[in-house]
């Protein structure tokens, strides 16, 4: 019985796999106040009359000698050693990953990477994220922080980014810095459709791929602009890790081509130093449920 | 019996080491027309009476299967897959690799490095490089083109580099980029003691620092810019490794505090995101010898 856990700043995952990752059993709720009950109650759901020896749990923040070390997303655990609180509650070993770094585990064991030695992953959603799988492994780092991508400086005057510098990736060719631009856009009085498709006034990613659906000029220039930057973001990762891939995932490249078509295009203007000077893109396989393929991953035997 | 060959495009060393990595003798010269013929002589020469069993060599390009593959600096190496000629000339194994991987490998064994798991190095001189050190091994990628920060964009509107991208790392904090700034504040007119320092009129990173020694402004400045674009850099490899140190050697680095003071203070400005939010940086320890050392670690035992 293999139990994983994905818990994020607004929604927690459990679900129940077999051994071969083969996800059996899922549950997804809100993430409440007390975090800590809820997985307690959550794991003795799953586990039922059974007991589970391991529990895999991926979470939005860093890991240092098997705890959580900084979650800025889930305040209620502040200065809560929460893996201790959960072992007290319900006694099992806890192995316990940064999200992205499990989602990299992911698609190493059942997704695009499968077969790779060396792979990059990367996530865009609304962040940018990443883990590093260096001789079939999860390379986390001296203190589980390695594969913070996102917050590369690709540009050393753009515009602020949450970490506190300036012109990281994240603030570049997140879905959040998309949005953005794209409100911008529409302030400007440019001609486009994403105002009025825009619910409640809120322009998301969503937005700007269903006028891009209308062709909608703006929303093109937007996706490709979008496509630059995380063109840029991938092209210091071929020339830093020589990879045999990327694998890419996260919310924002589930819009597929629209997503897709520009980063390859924008890509091909970047010299690569591999010999190829190219690389290969993959899209990645896990979906949304990679964060939870990979907290099961932590404990798969 | 441990033999090592650092091959540059302008000269190369050999160096002949006892199983703890000293170097016993060594020899210098400029690089010559037939490197396979020259390479062989002095194999003959260092290994006298005795037989070398193995031969390790830096060279600056890219190496995939043990050949070399990519060495813009030795243009009468085009085409020849010289290690197949060096053996059989002079039968033994050959183990081949880039030269900033090489150093990073002898920093481990010999340098700053001992002691570290996981550590970066990087090199400025002429132009930007570095090696990866993961698990106490030398990750060198997929092809051999893993550590090729000074092809990392920092700047996508920047300098042209000689890659044919732009805003390059090496474009912007290498001593060629150090002195080409150089060139073009003493153009611009600026105060600066600079342009009399140069020797026939020609502005190397020893003129600038002459300037700095003297407490000129100009060349005060300009090195704090080149700590500007080195702490970009740097941080950006923090943020992707969480490396226990940064290793910092080559020649530009060998002029000591004017390199390292505007380094450190500029390092401060960026956000780490590792725990600490800040790096060891450790200044390289085997010098002008590290690429030889490091030839010479790829064969010992």
């Amino acid at each position: 019985m293999y139990i994983g856990i994905d818990l994020g700043g607004t929604k927690v995952s459990i679900g129940l796999a077999d051994a071969s990752g083969k996800i059996l059993q899922k549950e997804t709720a809100p993430t409440g106040p007390d975090v800590v009950a809820q997985l307690t109650e959550l794991i003795r759901k799953f586990a039922g009359k059974q007991t589970a020896k391991a529990v895999g749990l991926a979470i939005p923040g860093q890991v240092k000698n098997g705890h959580a070390i900084n979650m800025p997303n889930i305040p209620q655990l502040n200065g809560v050693d929460f893996v201790t609180e959960l072992k007290k509650n319900y006694p099992a070993e806890y192995v316990i990953e940064n999200d992205a770094n499990a989602a990299a585990l992911a698609e190493l064991k059942y997704g695009a990477g499968q077969g790779c030695r060396n792979f990059i992953y990367v996530t865009v959603s609304t962040g940018i994220g990443g883990g590093i799988i260096i001789d079939g492994k999860l390379y986390a780092g001296t203190n589980g922080t390695a594969g913070e991508f996102g917050h590369t400086i690709l540009m050393p005057d753009g515009p602020d980014c949450a970490c506190g510098n300036k012109g990281c990736w994240e603030s570049l060719g997140s879905g959040t810095a998309l949005a953005k631009m794209a409100a911008a856009k529409v302030e400007s009085g440019a001609q486009t459709k994403i105002k009025e498709l825009a619910k409640d006034g809120k322009i998301t990613v969503e937005t700007i791929v269903e006028a891009a659906k209308l062709d909608d000029a703006a929303a093109l220039e937007l996706l490709d602009i979008n496509g630059y930057y995380n063109a840029i973001g991938i092209a210091n990762l071929v020339n830093t890790f020589d990879p045999e891939a990327i694998v890419v995932g996260g919310g924002v490249s589930f819009n597929g081509d629209y997503f897709f078509q520009p980063l390859l295009q924008r890509l091909k203007m970047f010299k690569l130093l591999n010999p190829e000077n190219s690389i290969k893109i993959l899209r990645a396989g896990c979906g949304k449920d990679a964060g939870l393929l990979g907290a099961i991953a932590l404990v798969l035997p």
